[in-house]
């Protein structure tokens, strides 16, 4: 498999921790989102959206999306799984994952804060991401609360803590206050003991600058 | 159950068609998402985000996030099926349901949208909707292409179309030009002779106006 990403992405690296947690073993092929490789003919014409990640399997076919690229992993390799078995527990585990990939993540990436920064300029973008990030673990915060400890469901890591963790990693580069977060920070390390969250960080990357 | 929604919310809209394929009868308590009343203490005290929609099951459990609910109503409640048995089926299915609600639906919410006008006027905040509408429907046209007709992927409906229908119509109440995604138009004119679909339309529901 080719996992088509960037370092500094947060989908793509929620994509490198699944990947590592099941075992499989993939090539990594870097897009630079900041000179805009992602946005290329080419690109486009293999992944519409002209986004990163793109998970390529063996006989070519490109998987979009890193949720949907994280469920198929789920189903086609459960072990050791990334949701428990009961139906409640993963509808709680996947509203946060959603919490923070669609209602937080998007709302901050590049291609908007940039937009945002044409319309209103550097400081009001830098505002955007911080209101928005700080917005989303806030509820997500309140949301782990009853389960949390020391993952963000409990004893075992699940799909949240996948998507918690770059995204702590997005709040800091942009400034955000994390001192009202203890449980998603709590969460965040004890993700960092673990090899897969571990192998997966942007500065381990071969294309990390 | 109860559905806590909005009639033109297009998340609470995904909820409704999922709860009336699956034959759940529920009862539909609206919040008024024009007057705040999403964000008063009362309801950020059950749910931290502050949005519609949300599952209150019987024995008072809240379920929150769209895809998350209907997640569940899928493993819970599995005929008829909203996804196919296929794995990668499956992935590409939520790939499009996520280019939906996780790149486009939350970056033109209301919320942001507010943002925009603040920044940069009404009118800035109308082509902000438009172009990030216009974006997510010509990479989700692309993303189907392959596999549309007369739904978004083949003869069946699926979890893909219960997230189309509602974006298009977001899609035309911002003046987005419809007519580059035929074969969207056709999954949502399909879909508008289901009966699920037709009992979830925002103007039969008790709250709209």
């Amino acid at each position: 498999m080719i996992l088509h990403g960037y370092f500094r992405s947060g989908a793509a690296w929620r994509v490198r921790i699944g990947l590592h947690w099941k075992g499989v073993s993939y090539q990594d092929v870097a897009l630079n989102l900041r000179t805009g490789e992602q946005t290329s003919a080419q690109w486009r014409a293999r992944n519409p959206q002209a986004m990163v990640p793109a998970l390529e399997l063996d006989d070519g076919t490109l998987l979009t999306q890193s949720l949907a690229i994280l469920e198929w992993l789920e189903e086609t390799r459960p072990n050791p799984p990334f949701l428990p078995a009961d139906p409640l527990a993963r509808a709680r585990i996947r509203a946060v994952a959603l919490a923070i990939a669609a209602d937080t993540h998007p709302v901050q990436n590049l291609r908007v804060l940039k937009r945002v920064e044409d319309l209103a300029g550097p400081d009001a973008a830098r505002q955007w991401a911080q209101d928005t990030i700080a917005t989303g673990l806030a509820a997500v915060e309140a949301l782990i609360a009853p389960h949390a400890g020391p993952y963000a469901f409990g004893t075992q890591p699940t799909l949240a803590d996948i998507v918690i963790t770059p995204q702590l990693f997005n709040a800091r580069r942009f400034g955000v206050d994390l001192a009202p977060f203890p449980l998603l920070l709590a969460a965040e390390s004890a993700c960092a003991e673990l090899p897969a969250f571990q192998a997966a960080r942007p500065e381990v990357q071969a294309d990390a600058v």
